[in-house]
């Protein structure tokens, strides 16, 4: 990281890659290997490798988490307004991670990746895997990293699900996690819209099980499975707020094909992603979404959580329909019950699933004297 | 209507088709005609043709609400518990008709049916509708039978809005309205995901811009679309009662193309789907539920409103987040502001929109009370 300051933040970042040369055992049974993992640090490491927070992003996230890649570059990292000298994850004082998920397809081991064993891409033929497997290949680059000891662990919904994972997974290494928006496991609701997603890319001629040209994907079914995703993210009222029942007024309302703005807006955003994500990522880190769970591979949720050894701060939001905050709260009550140091706060939002990326000020300073607890 | 009894119900039943010589004239302002109304009526026609029952259908359904249409028949039709001799909508008492809205693939005029000044399919030429559009046809069939007076118009869903629109449009002629599961206007939620059902057949290349044999219909797309409905029409909670995260016994949880029994469920019932409905007409009904809003062409709610004449009971559910009893809330205070005689019940069900259908018990003795009052 270079330190030119740019809007008081943290300034220009790099990408980095680390590579691992091993063969990750996954909770399929499956092997995956070498490993690459891309990451981004905003701060520095102290000597004892004691001050970090990992940052955990969400389903299409990736490692450039704050900062601008180049003084050109008009969009800063996606949680650019919670990272930075002075900001709640303070790089004056911590060195913040975030790296890419693997599965992904920003620069981590994911299905676009060669497959060593073939020369080629491994598309489908590259494993299924659970939010656990993320966790696992993530301590590797920590482990690389020198880093002993983890302040926390701070993600929205998949990064959630990460937080969590490390927590039950990793107890001697976590100081604390704060989970927000997230669940203990995906509902059938949650599972079903992702179906939707799923099978709008399958009916894609163009997806040809996974053997499409990079340059040609599904752009028509990823952009709809996009489309379910962004709906399942905004809530009844922030659609309300945004778009009411306005009429595109470039349609007239008889057309055929004539369109509400929210249509427009959805058509917009799903159009874009095309450019922006790869369809068989967007698949497989779907799939892992429904597979979450925390129990998994526990004889129940009491004996996952038992495992859990540091406190936690947990965020939900009134209007997030996806991950509703009834699945925080049995989490919550469950550690509450087996003694767990434990806080948990339902923020009232409109937005949705995205209350989170969209008013963090409303939680910046809960967070902030979570952490000045951990790390007085 | 013949009168062999099967099941103490009212028996076989024989769908009707009424043909209108007439040219509409429909709220875009085009002309549709001649029309054809399917229709079925259990019960007699009393002398001074007062004594009607008009029950609406909802998106998909059809004319067919009670009673077989052959000794063989497995499958009475979509609302025999509710209609025949004793039950709520007493055939001794009342004759029930039920009429397929135009614009539906159920005997009714549609872009299934030849357009008069082609001799060909209307398919996409035919215009887009409005449910005020469907009620006026209706009202052709009501006059045409001999119709002076309704006892009241009960439907669910899209049915409700149609008992709304009757009370607001031919309030000399409705002695009440019972509108169930309904809404005011479409919410941006409620099109979001019409959208969603829309670009799913839309990519679908068998579609063809409507002109898809139909023989060979765009199943796919319209599968997905069906799928869509399916999960605006349950709740979190029926799913979860029904579904869990049970995986399908058939898959492997690590296939790529493994599923949960929540998505086989919504396969199975999107393929069949296709077996039941046409394309063309699924989409016509999908933007006339889109465009609902008992306020259009009115200078307010309010004014729309203050022209019903005639008593309203109104039922919600508690877990219908397609059209969330608040919408139906709207309605009820704005009536009761306007010192209309209006009674509202919000009844508490797990089934989301579907309440309406899978848990009748739940407002039946209310509605049996509410028709006494109108006709004692």
């Amino acid at each position: 990281m270079t330190g030119i300051n740019v809007d008081n933040g943290i300034g220009i970042v790099t990408t980095k890659y680390a590579k691992f040369d091993v063969e990750l055992r996954l909770e399929s049974g499956r092997l995956l290997g070498p490993l690459t993992l891309a990451y981004e640090t905003y701060g520095e490491l102290n000597q004892d490798g004691s001050n970090v927070i990992l940052v955990a992003h969400a389903w299409t996230g990736d490692a450039h988490a704050a900062g601008r890649h180049s003084e050109e570059d008009r969009r800063p990292g996606w949680w650019d307004n919670m990272i930075g000298p002075g900001k709640v994850l303070d790089t004056d004082r911590y060195c913040v991670i975030c790296s890419n998920t693997i599965g992904s397809c920003k620069g981590s081991t994911g299905p676009t990746s060669i497959n060593p064993s073939t020369n080629r891409p491994y598309r489908l033929t590259f494993p299924v895997l659970m939010v656990r497997d993320m966790v696992r290949a993530q301590k590797l680059l920590l482990d690389h990293l020198g880093v002993k000891s983890i302040v926390s662990i701070v993600g929205g919904s998949m990064g959630a699900m990460q937080a969590i994972e490390w927590a039950i997974h990793y107890p001697e290494m976590v100081r604390s996690i704060v989970p927000i928006a997230g669940t203990g496991r995906t509902s059938p609701m949650a599972i079903s819209l992702n179906a939707l997603a799923r099978q709008a890319i399958f009916n894609d001629p163009l997806w040809k099980k996974g053997n499409y040209q990079l340059e040609h994907p599904p752009a028509d079914g990823l952009a709809l499975a996009r489309a379910v995703g962004h709906i399942s993210f905004l809530s009844d009222k922030s659609m309300q707020l945004k778009f009411e029942r306005r009429f595109s007024i470039r349609d007239g309302m008889f057309d055929f094909f004539g369109k509400f703005e929210i249509e427009r807006y959805l058509d917009y955003n799903g159009s874009n992603f095309v450019n922006l994500f790869d369809t068989n990522s967007f698949l497989y880190l779907a799939k892992a979404l429904d597979l979450y769970d925390v129990a998994w591979d526990f004889d129940s949720l009491s004996e996952a959580l038992d495992r859990v050894a540091c406190p936690s701060l947990w965020f939900a939001f009134t209007s997030d329909w996806l991950y509703p905050p009834e699945q925080t709260e049995e989490l919550v009550t469950e550690l509450q019950r087996l003694d767990k140091t434990v806080d948990y706060h339902l923020i009232d939002s409109d937005y949705g699933h995205d209350s989170f990326l969209v008013e963090p000020d409303k939680y910046i300073p809960l967070l902030k004297e979570f952490l000045a607890q951990i790390d007085p």
